[in-house]
């Protein structure tokens, strides 16, 4: 890894626990519909492809499995423990793992950091010993976890359902959503790899399940539901791992909810946990290349695109339907969503001539009327995917009189399979037979034959946009580095050490501006001034035109305190200004507050940008870049990132902001964007080498056209210590 | 009404064709998997409240039915005839229809506009026939209708699938879109009212639909599929008076495809009907009250929350979960989408500690627990309900092991449907049980007992926003008039004539304030001057500082040609300008398109916003309001609305706008808001009183503080004659 900031975890070796050959239920009950018994009756219906043992001391045997009285009685080495009794007893019961050498323990009992108070201890004690024993500890407070590979088939969680194999695994911090999940997943024939409650993460959290699931063969796409991260510098270094540069990368697809400051509050008080501020996750996700979604409905129409079709190689979708109307709702979505639509070549368009009745629409999108059956379908579909202009096809039927539903289901689902060997690369089927009823004959031949199948196209395209925005802006991105610049360190150093010495948090332009040129930012010229006669004298040294600032560390907004006074043209209206405002500041905040003025070069017109950071207690610094000026605040035109940025990552934040098209010269001349980024990158620098940061703003960075460099004409600097 | 700039078209009694006591179809097919077959099995399985005749020269009957040689043939009064033959026997099929005294005629035969050509004329031959013969004409190149009423019961359409009696009507310009949607409703348990499909809407189309639906006692919510509207401003009067003005309001629930210009260009291919700018579309939408959605999911997601529950009296909504995850995300949906989480008295609070565990979340919202059964969850709803902060229940369930999912199904049930006899008035209840398979049983007892129900809360909570939006928005909107001011029509007649006379089709700036001027808009001071003498007497009357501009009808883009400097100073000044700026344009466009120089009052600083409208070939002029200056092109932050404006809108369209908030003063004092209403009310007055008008920029109109007005800086027109 080229990251030096970041100190990984070390990884853990899930495998013996998640694909155990001897596991121990700790309070399997006698009553089914028990949590207990839920258990028990899962692992032992599930095939599971090792030894079962129970532990209960009432019970000689149930259902006629033998019962232990204790752990430590098992007479073989069990590899996972699942226990199922009263929080209280939890800590002697871990104990009694470590003593038999049992590698990893499940803590399905609720009662812990989730209900407050003595929950919280009791959190606190079974994770010291579970560290303390070397224990993988998942939970507590969870549903369990799930392992269909056929050589485990262990269903070691109280869920009603068990799924299906196959290549998408689950990672929730709910597991009342994992039960609705299961259920749905069944209704669609979804398959899963791992399907993993974490519950409270006391010890091990999404972290370690990713690292597990990064090296699983049988998982090809993981899915998560979370309502935090534990650390999001190494969040995204897992997961840019993971989704970009391992050999066969695996997208990540997440529901982070608490998005919402209410939304994050029943968040709190659900998991205990607090909720970062949403734009950091953003930023994490966007870094680490997952991608965020808002609802169940978006994960999985997307889980099952990834999972069953290969990456579409551009943006150029076909579509081939029996119906007009529902064509067109699939080119609005297509267009919507950052697709285009193929440009049919003339031969591509005339051999469907051939095939197609007068009436179709030859031009995509294809229209093969609505009395169309299999055999146009299948011809029309074939001709389209034969296309070099085709990236993607999108497969739309709508049950009409002459529709033989199934028959085209069986045509597509052998086309898409038929891809993998067919003259042309391998190119995504995506099918929506819309309705519900009439068309599940079909929809089940899709389903079985690996054909992502949505009700309605709009999903059908979305999905299909999702796994081209992967493949061309996060598989095919330029690969970049974390670059620094020469700086003066020392010097920035010493202004805060000075700035510590007084007892002082706010650094007030003049240090700023000092911290700033140390990190090589362009500032505009300035002069510190004590006295009316040093002011005119900076003035003369600058030259007129000037602006005049106050310098007080007890004024935060200049502005507001008649601190600013601009264009002064000679030494006269400088005087005048020079008096006026020492009175006022005087007045304001007390002479003894009052160091004197700021004497700045009048700066020429140029496009005003924002940039900043702000530390976040649980993430670090996150960088704020965005359009300046007096609309900043209306406009809320922003992005950010985690620093420390690569280079990547300064180019993207300054593409995403609206001030972008502004600086590329929407009217005339573009301004100079590489001085942006590297002032972007130097302040990255500046707060990643100062953790003592807690704010920094520069606002306005005056940007000039290309060529002539930027200035920075103001700037304020919160430390804590 | 009180709308006098639309021509109401007559409202066509469609109850005859569409309750029809006597059908015949013409072209009845012995073939039953032919369209001509599939309608008359649709009409004779769907037990028909009438006489049906078939009408077939080469048969004697079809499946026990007696057929008719021709129309004539037939004994009985018919009050409705569906055609399906070839396209070019419908002419003189409907000539029998009319000689037989036929008032309803349903062409389903395609083979019309939609394929060019020698189709086009064929539609309008039949479209006159069936107007001089005063014929109701549906279609042709449709699916047909379909009519549930139990008095009715007529399938008078080829569909697979004959719908369940409900209160949603449907109306789609896309047949195959019907066949997929009747589908989905079986599926989801959805019935109908009334089914239509337009077809290419020769003669009668959606206005004459919604007319029927406005009048129809059995239908109470109605959706729409369409590519594009015959007439905008009738559709926003009747749309308009069915969602709130009848005594009981309908909601209209409409797709609008063809919304990207490509989707209108497959739009246009597939009906042949040009499709308008999408703005437009939107502007129509927002002025008749009707919700556009981009989805068919979105579209019965809403349906069928509008057609079972009362509409919430606020955004307060409170949330029942058995999970806390999902209970998180409908929590970050109902932020997302503006409603907002009830906030519980404390004597509710304390009712649910009483029936619910300790460990369960008595703040909203509300967490009865992964163990809760169907009485926890009906004494958690009934006390939720009860509290004055509750204006609607979201109730969600995930299925764990011990939830009893048909019995917690009933319960709700129950309670939604006790409602109305309940202390507390009505309040809607919305159901999320999530999954498929599990859920089921519960599910199927909500759909039947009329509670909304969605896989997934995010859905559930959407929905409510809606019906909530729908509430306040508009039904609870106060209801304002077109306003008018005095002004000054001849005035700017003059200028028109003048331009027109001159052949000109462009109004350099010197006409638009004169028009403008006559409209009584504030306009900055200016005199035209010739020469520079009249120039410097001019800048003297108006007192330096001025701004110069150049007059020349052939200088559209004055800035870029040096045509205006600001800021001049004295005589000296403007003389030099003056000179230079003649001479620059003589250069540029010849002496003899120089008119000479405006010379004009140098205008304070204020909040810059645009305001402007455009013609629309098909709706007449488009109002457009934004925010001005230099970064408009960027934020492209403007709102839309079709002329003329009634007071209510005025208001919407500057409140849409970014430029509201800083129009209210986010920073420092509110600006004159009123005065921008008066211009934006006075430019609808003026486009609407001059047709000739095709475009119009008031750019910059430059507003100062409250009371302190604004002033017209900038504008041009073009006009076409």
């Amino acid at each position: 890894m080229d990251n030096t900031f970041v100190k990984p975890s070390p990884t853990l070796d899930l495998t013996r626990v998640m694909s155990p050959k001897s596991v121990a239920v700790v309070g399997a009950s006698r009553r089914m519909d028990s949590v207990g018994g839920a258990l028990f009756k899962n692992i032992l219906y599930s095939d599971f492809q090792g030894i079962l043992y129970l532990v209960n001391p009432k019970a000689d045997f149930i259902s006629g499995v033998k019962c232990y009285p204790t752990i430590a009685a098992i007479p073989d080495p069990v590899d996972l423990a699942i226990h199922v009794i009263p929080s209280s007893a939890v800590p002697d019961a871990l104990r009694e793992c470590a003593a038999a050498h049992i590698p990893g323990v499940v803590v399905i009992s609720a009662g812990f950091k989730e209900v407050g108070g003595a929950g919280i201890e009791l959190e606190n004690e079974i994770k010291r010993i579970a560290e303390e024993n070397g224990i993988v500890l998942i939970g507590p407070n969870c549903l369990g976890f799930i392992n269909t590979d056929s050589a485990v088939k262990l269903n070691a969680s109280f869920a009603q359902t068990m799924p299906k194999q196959g290549n998408i695994a689950f990672i929730s911090q709910s597991g009342a959503l994992c039960t609705a999940v299961l259920d749905y997943a069944k209704g669609e024939n979804i398959g899963f790899s791992k399907f993993i409650s974490m519950g409270n993460k006391a010890s091990i959290n999404e972290i370690d399940f990713l690292k597990a699931l990064r090296d699983d063969p049988l998982t090809d796409v993981i899915l998560m539901y979370i309502e935090d991260i534990s650390d999001g510098r190494e969040f995204i270094e897992i997961a840019r791992q993971i989704t970009g540069e391992i050999p066969k990368p695996k997208p990540i697809i997440a529901i982070k909810s608490g998005r919402t400051s209410e939304g994050a509050k029943a968040a709190s008080s659900h998991t205990g946990s607090l909720a970062g501020a949403d734009n950091v996750y953003d930023a994490i996700f966007m870094q680490s290349g997952a991608l965020r979604v808002e609802t169940v409905d978006e994960l999985f129409n997307y889980a099952v695109a990834f999972a069953r079709q290969p990456l579409p190689k551009g943006n150029r979708v076909a579509i081939v339907t029996n119906a007009g109307g529902p064509g067109i709702m699939a080119t609005d979505a297509a267009i919507r969503h950052g697709l285009s639509l193929s440009k049919l070549l003339p031969e591509t368009e005339e051999k469907l001539k051939k095939v197609l009745p007068a009436t179709a629409n030859i031009h995509n999108p294809v229209d093969v009327i609505g009395d169309a059956r299999h055999d146009r379908y299948e011809a029309a579909i074939k001709i389209v995917l034969e296309d070099p202009n085709v990236d993607g096809v999108v497969v739309i039927l709508t049950p009409q009189a002459m529709t033989d539903i199934k028959e085209i289901g069986e045509v597509v689902a052998n086309v898409a399979q038929g891809m993998k060997t067919a003259p042309w690369s391998a190119k995504p089927i995506l099918a929506s037979f819309m309705g519900i009823v009439d068309v599940s004959p079909g929809v089940r031949i899709l389903e079985n034959a690996g054909v992502p199948h949505y009700k309605f196209p709009e999903a059908a395209v979305r999905s299909l946009a999702q796994m081209h925005g992967y493949q061309a802006n996060w598989l095919s991105r330029p690969r970049t580095e974390y670059k620094s610049y020469p700086v003066q360190k020392d010097l920035a150093a010493k202004v805060f050490d000075q700035v510590k010495s007084e007892k002082r948090t706010y650094l007030p332009e003049v240090d700023t501006l000092k911290v700033l040129s140390a990190y090589g930012f362009p500032v505009l010229e300035h002069r510190f001034a004590k006295t009316e006669e040093e002011a005119i004298k900076a003035a003369q040294d600058i030259k007129f035109p000037i602006v005049l600032k106050i310098v007080s560390p007890a004024i935060v907004h200049k502005l507001d305190a008649g601190g600013v006074v601009i264009n002064l043209q000679d030494e006269t209206e400088l005087s005048k200004a020079y008096r006026k405002m020492i009175a006022t500041a005087n007045a304001l905040v007390g002479a003894d507050k009052v160091w004197g003025v700021e004497i700045q070069q009048m700066a020429d017109k140029g496009i005003e940008v924002f940039l900043g950071a702000k530390r976040d207690p649980k993430f670090g610094p996150v960088i704020v870049f965005g359009l300046g000026g007096t609309f900043v605040e209306v406009i809320k035109d922003v992005s950010f990132r985690l620093a420390p940025l690569r280079e990547l990552s300064v180019k993207d934040m300054v593409k995403e902001s609206k001030a972008f098209k502004i600086l590329s010269g929407y009217r005339g001349k573009p301004a100079d964007i590489d001085r942006v980024e590297e002032c972007l990158t130097r302040l990255s620098q500046l707060v990643t080498d100062f953790p003592e940061i807690q704010e920094i703003d520069i606002n306005p960075l005056i940007v000039y056209s290309r060529g002539n460099g930027a200035r920075v004409a103001d700037g304020r600097i919160v430390i804590a210590y």
